[in-house]
């Protein structure tokens, strides 16, 4: 098998994509990774499509220039804006596709909820994705724009948190709905809460556990080359805008993965 | 008295501001204005100081550009990183002096009350106001980073927010504060949930009536020049990113004054 030693890039609107970033490393341990937050201009899930796509393209230009394999959207707003295979000449992979594979794989009703920034529920990404897969599944979506100042503030164990999560969610209990994708790289640090409303029975899909496969995937094709088993990883992480309160979010979510420094990029 | 027609300018990281906007057109109806809300970059208030004050300069930048006679920092996490009296010749005001200035005024006891976004309350901007104008005052602060997205989310009414409210201003009650200033240009939206909370006997303090009173002294001392009474007063409203929701929370903010017209701004 060939290989490929360059890093794959990673960016969010800001920390929540370390949630895939951290799927990412424990799946493959061998690969090389440039994570980009883009934490001066987050959030982007209340922002227009024109704004996150402009966005988009700037991160993607960063971490281009850095001598990346492919870039990984983990940010589901700007995947939802950026649906194309390559930019500049990389291949790109958005979070929606892999997404709704995955839970469609799990479905056995195809009854699917999808949950969301307010950019990527209007964006109806998701239903576009999931019914151009099976045409007939029924999706039901909720936009959940208090999710990610809540997982901001690190309230995930908050008896307040609980009474939000009950309140976006209420509309989606007694669906018989067997799978929902958390379509926010947030959303997978509320899953304790979002799991206890919806009940064990519903399985909840998170975009780094899609992404992983998608990547697994690709690298047995040879669509992209994985990095030698005795490669020497490394990790990269840039962010925007930093701060003590960023660091700390970000070394809780990415533990027990340890972030050795974080760099500030000007885009 | 002279006068001098040009508008006066107002910035914000997003719609907040219009609150201290709506406060300046109910007491200057001959003023014209220009307002810029950032809100393809919002919110400010995680943000660190050096990236506040790179975007708090872009936004003077393009007011001043627009022949304005002075500009107003409405955001009160920008206005800790603004404290000058000039920015490129033209007079800028924050919003930090002005309320400290009225709620010592208004105070009997001097035992204030701080609450506002993470920048602000780390800034310690209002302590240090506070405290030169009045150094025995007696003041207690509270971050409360969940105010902004609920009311960007139009929750004012709903029990959450009170629940919410009550959590953050839970260590100042007790303690015999007389008067509360409201640091931050979205608090306004949540005045009633936090006056009920509080109780009628303390008194609350917001930016737009401080820089009302501001601005009034400062055209009676002639340090800058109203427009002529009969003057046909326009209002011009940018932001730099436009959706429906925040078309809509503009106009809820801003009501009974309307928009005709919301430009883009390129920054």
């Amino acid at each position: 098998m060939n290989h490929d030693p360059r890093p794959i890039g990673v960016f969010d609107s800001g920390v929540g994509g370390l949630t895939v970033l951290k799927s990412l490393l424990q799946k493959f341990p061998q690969e090389s990774f440039i994570y980009l937050g883009d934490t001066a201009r987050l959030p982007y899930g209340s922002k227009s499509p024109l704004t996150i796509r402009k966005y988009s393209e700037q991160n993607l230009n960063f971490l281009i220039k850095k001598n990346i394999k492919a870039a990984v959207i983990a940010c589901n707003s700007a995947s939802t804006q950026m649906k194309e295979k390559e930019f500049l000449g990389t291949p790109i992979y958005n979070v929606i596709d892999p997404s709704s594979e995955w839970a469609l794989k799990l479905s056995s009703q195809k009854r699917i909820g999808v949950l969301g920034t307010r950019a990527t529920i209007q964006s109806e990404a998701y239903d576009k994705a999931l019914r151009k897969i099976e045409a007939n599944t029924f999706v039901l979506s909720q936009a959940c724009p208090l999710f990610v100042p809540l997982a901001e503030e690190a309230l995930q164990e908050d008896p307040l948190t609980n009474l939000i999560v009950y309140r976006y969610l209420q509309p989606l209990l007694n669906q018989d709905l067997d799978t929902v994708i958390l379509g926010c790289t947030h959303y997978p640090i509320l899953k304790s809460s979002i799991q206890k409303v919806f009940g064990s029975q519903v399985m909840l899909v998170d975009s780094g556990d899609a992404i992983t496969e998608k990547l697994k995937n690709e690298f047995s094709a040879e669509t992209i080359l994985p990095a030698a088993e005795n490669s020497s990883a490394n990790l990269l992480i840039f962010m925007t805008d930093e701060s003590k309160h960023t660091y700390q979010l970000a070394a809780q979510i990415l533990s027990p993965f340890s972030i050795d420094q974080m760099q500030v990029a000007d885009l």
